[in-house]
């Protein structure tokens, strides 16, 4: 398997049909852009040992939450989070962390947005 | 024990040394600030259930790297991260899941702050 | 009175009705959050000496400005700041003072917040 | 010709109509908001040397991505691009080049703003 | 008076001698940056009606706060709002009231540029 | 070529000598950072069409620029831009046009850390 073809495969495991939206959108704008998310994000981070998925999830959720503005990301990988294990508990619990160092407005947002993506899972 | 005394014992046991000349510092000019980070940051925040130390400084130190010009903190946070029990390898791999979320540059920065400290251990 | 309840009284004095729909939000999903955000945010940090709480908010509304992509947060202490007796002329100036520090798209996003905020006003 | 008609030239050669709703918007709630962008945004530093107009576009649109939350702003300067001539291929190149300094949620906002203009376009 | 003139006039009454040094550096690289900040930073904005100097400082300092990496900028600005007759105590406060919006890592290094600033004083 | 053997050719056209302390100093602590670097930077992102040296670094300083806190990625381009060709009063002009999108601060900081850099050149 190539790396494009293994960042389809932990693709379809970690982001299930999260993520597939934003891989259509990309189709005829930038489609190059497509493939370095899959060879480079898919393919090679999270294709590395030494964390697993739900690690990796909480570290994505965490530096999502910091950057401010990426809240159709951050949907897309709570949704993740949800996948590979993380409970609606350990993501809040995740944010409310980040208190400290970031403040609530930011951590206010994330909330939010895990508050939309748990809804859509009832 | 009072809000400020859990707060003091958790940070002995995350922070050991580490924190130590930060507090120090602080005693003249913000008192206040030291309280706070004692009562809120460590008596209340690290001393919830949900996570354990390990998943809470492996986000502390995510979020810190992504703010960028918080070196400072990141490495009292780099030792915290070892004294609880993540090994240099785990810290390392945190920073590099973060590339494809936050690029390069902040990712070099963290790793050379993780070098540092590193390095003292020996 | 303890913190929070302290936090209760200054969320009245100082939010009004506007922060209102933020703290029903959090009930189901981060009730903790609230608390926190009670017994810290307002009933500590606010509820110090030293600044008056138009000084307060305008320190409040232009860190929202600097961060960028709180609107939400932004709305309400814009709000806030008309509550303590900032006029709406204070809340833009103070925006436009941010320019030669932030920069211009910054400045825009807040001063089409508080249009958004002032235009509910009558 | 003082500065502020040199900003009008200006701005109506590169950002056309684009721009147009935002000085409108800004008219009664901060009209000298209006008056610096024109007179040091468009007359002073559009009008300097060194650089063309492709060029300062592409810084423009460049540190408007970077910055994260100012979609609005980044549609207005992904439409001045156009207009001043670069290829769609070349704007959405420009954001491409930004993945390894700023990573992909940053770089998907910007090319989502430029997928919204070019359809704009047609 | 000229724009030029005014901004000489206000930086001299609000930043003193701290900013001297910048404007000094930037002399041969970048002159022209230099009368931008004397003619729309100091002749323009500083010299706006609506707020008093007390004020716009407190502003300036809670903006570069924010912002992060500014730490040069901030001290001429801690400098500044001295001048301008802010207390040490008022600065401070002004930076703890940030900690709930920004966290506690922006905080520290704004608390530590002060006591840099007000060790200079004595 | 393989991607590596690319970006390391890429690497030494652009860069020259000024990357090659930060490859140094990664190989004992994330070589396969340094291995991202060279195949996904270097090897794929720089190899693209569409783009001249020139704008690709022009682009790169402006990000750098932008994000604050990365002076020293910042000096390694400023260096890379006048070895693809960029003058030095491009790179100034480069900073200087940020100045309405990004404040002043940020803008300096780049420009000192531009001054360095033209230092050591002569």
């Amino acid at each position: 398997m190539n790396k494009k073809e293994v960042g389809l495969e932990n693709l379809a495991k970690i982001d299930g049909a999260a993520a597939k939206p934003v891989f259509e959108a990309l189709k005829d704008i930038a489609p190059d852009l497509n493939d370095m998310m899959l060879e480079f994000g898919f393919g090679t981070i999270y294709n590395r040992d030494g964390l697993d998925s739900k690690q990796r999830e909480m570290i994505t959720i965490t530096t999502l939450l910091t950057q401010g503005g990426c809240e159709n990301q951050l949907r897309v990988h709570i949704q993740a989070s949800l996948n590979v294990g993380l409970t609606e508990k350990e993501i809040v619990e995740t944010f409310i962390h980040c208190v400290p160092y970031v403040g609530f407005p930011r951590v206010l947002n994330a909330v939010f947005s895990a508050k939309e993506v748990f809804a859509g899972q009832k």
